[in-house]
This record gives structure tokens, sequence and C-alpha cells, in this order.
């Protein structure tokens, strides 16, 4: 029995990966698991762990642990796993590919349904299967398809412009791989960006600012 | 004058953001900002930028504002960008390929020297103009040019082995595409995640749990 109100996006942020590794629990044919376990593995505390897990209702007991299929199958519908967004992807250059061609979106609540370029060179060819589509064919293609999510694998400068023609069409969420601000324009949209540039940034921060990191012997 | 001391965590994870930002004004040609007009643009409020920039000395001038060279020029040397950290890449597949193809890497503070692959398909294609080397060569290669760290678009069953090897030859730095803990195992090692299938699923639960980003029409 799932208690759902008042999540914290704190205890959002680590339930992917919960679920991540109850999956692969299940896969290796383990049925339960103790917090202590958990923790052991997931470099939490036992005690956060259980508080987490509390509030999505009683699936752990006392010297049992957690039934390792049901805490998996709970998280999952509680993530919306089972929804299968209908995606389409814009962009096919090189992180366009490989996000189409790497990403798991079956598994993950998504379903790729379309690939789309402005590029001639590009629209026609072949990635997981599915065949490039030129976007200027966008409008036609939501009639009988109705995407729900886009992938933004385009440059920064072309963002605006697409979101400003995605957005009337029903597409109010985003997965940017830009570093251009969707939300600024519009506030409702549900994006979560993914920012390459920062995350290299930040590693390089931690770098400089590590001795250990960075240290003599490595030097040239 | 920068007072570098006592940094928070929350500055340095908006750093790679203000430097973005400061150095697309630099090229829009910019030479100065006031607080007010950087907050407009970045979505914070003004006294949090004044508190940050306040972190890295005296560039704010009252009724003057930030001299843009200068403040981007400071938060780079923060960062440490000039230190062109040599970088090597494990894994020619999509990602790989992408991430290699993609990256500014010399903006962001390292450079990219070697991209390896173990499959013999790959070895010897060329991306970004480098050859992809085989990853029995990887020793060899490190006698000569002592990498900083290695960018790692390896399946999550290959990464424990490869960090075990590459550890001991004084790479302490990674950027994981994968799900692996680098750091359950290496305490030391500096590792910055890129989780993609987790981003996914919070999209997903982000959506599921709002009703505008999914709403009616759009539904087939």
């Amino acid at each position: 029995m799932p208690k759902r109100e008042n999540i914290s996006m704190s205890v959002i942020r680590r339930l992917p990966r919960y679920y991540r590794f109850l999956n692969q629990l299940k896969r290796d044919g383990v049925t339960r698991i103790s917090s202590t376990e958990l923790s052991a593995k997931l470099g939490l505390t036992a005690s956060q762990i259980r508080q987490d897990l509390n509030c999505f209702g009683g699936f752990g007991q006392q010297g049992y642990g957690y039934i390792v299929e049901q805490l998996a199958a709970e998280i999952g519908r509680i993530l919306g796993v089972a929804h299968n967004y209908r995606t389409v992807l814009f962009g096919a250059g090189n992180l366009g590919r490989a996000i189409a061609a790497h990403m798991d979106f079956e598994e993950l609540g998504f379903e790729l349904i379309g690939i789309f370029d402005n590029a001639p060179q590009k629209v026609g060819t072949v990635i997981r299967g599915m065949e490039v589509l030129n976007t200027a064919s966008f409008e036609d293609f939501c009639k009988d398809n109705k995407p729900e999510m886009a992938a933004l694998c385009i440059p920064r400068t072309a963002v605006e412009a697409t979101v400003d023609r995605l957005y009337p069409l029903g597409i109010h969420s985003y997965w940017n791989f830009s570093h251009y601000d969707i939300t600024m324009k519009y506030p409702d949209a549900v994006v979560e960006n993914v920012h390459l540039n920062d995350s290299l940034l930040t590693l390089c921060y931690r770098i400089s600012n590590n001795p250990e990191a960075s240290h003599e012997p490595t030097k040239k």
C-alpha cells in the first residue's frame, strides 16, 4: 500500500538508483534483501534506505528484508515506467545518433517513435532500425502519432525555435542536451537537462582542487 | 584579488553556468554587465549572484557592474580550464564516438590524447582525426603520454576491470558514463558521473506526476 504524498525531491532523485539496483538483483535471481545489504551495495546508510523506502509503504519486514520483485515493481509504478510516453528525437548528429542507439527508452518509461533532422544528408539514414525523417514533415507526423516528449540533441541556437514549434503541438516535456534554458520562456514545461559541458567543467574544478587527483608522478 | 577559501559546493556547481554565460557575452562583444542583468538572464536572484561572485573577489563595482572578460577569466582560473589534463577515452561505441566528436574537451580543461577500444572492428577507425587504438597497447601509450583523466564510455560490466588497470597507472580521475560506482572501491578517485538512465527515469517521474505535462489533448 503506497503512501505517495509528500515524497521529497531528494528521495525522488534516489529512486532511479534503487530501481536500477533492484532490477539488477532481480536479473541475478535475488528474491529478497535486507536494508543492511542494500546499504552496503548502494553506499547509503541502512537507516536512510529504510526511511526512503518507507515512503512507498510496507515492503520491508523486520528480520526478513525487502521482497526484491515487489519493491522494484512498486518503485517502477511510482516512476511511471509503464507509461511509454511517445518520444521524438530531434537531431541526428553524433550525439543524437548515440542517444537513439544507446538508450533503452522502452525500459525507462518512453517509446522512441521518430527521429528528425533537417540536414538532407541525414534524412533517410537509418538509426536503430528507424529512418530519420525530415523536420519539415513534423506537423503531419504529429497528427498521426501525437508525441508527448522530445529529446533535443540539437545545437543550443536551434532549441528556442524548435520548442516554439513543439510546444503548441502539445509537446511540453523535454530531455534537453543543450545549454538553452527552456523553462525561462516556458515555465510550465517539464525539462530534464543533461549538461555535459558543465559536468566536464566540474570534474576539471575537482581535479584542480584535489592534490591526490593530479599527483606529480603522472605529470609530463 | 580572489578569496578562494571556503567556497561552498553549491557555489561551485553554479560556476560552470556563470563561466559558460560570461563567455557567451564575451563572444557577443559585451564588456560589462550588472548583476541585475545577469540575474534576469540566468534565472537566479541578483543577490545570489552578488553573493556567489563575491567569493571570487572584487570584480563587481556599485553602479558599474562586472567586467565580463575579467570575471570570465577569473572563474576560468578557479575552474582550472587552462590545465589541459591529458585525457583518454575508453569505448569507441556509439556513445564514445559521440562524446569524442561532440565535446570541446580543449575548452573545458582537458586534452583528448587517445581513444581506446578492444573490438578489432573499431581499432584503426578514425574519430575526430584520431585513430582508435587497441586497449592492449595502453600500458605502452602511458609511458610516453602519461594520461591524467579517463572518460569511460564502456559497459557497466567492463568498468571495474578497466579502473583496476588504470588506477595503478596514475589515472585517478574519471568521467564515468556507466552506472558502476567507482568510488566504492577507490574512495580517493575523483569521479564525475553522467547517469543518462537516471536522468530519463527522473523525467518519467516528473511527467507522470505533472498533469500539465501529459494533458489529454496529446493522448492517443
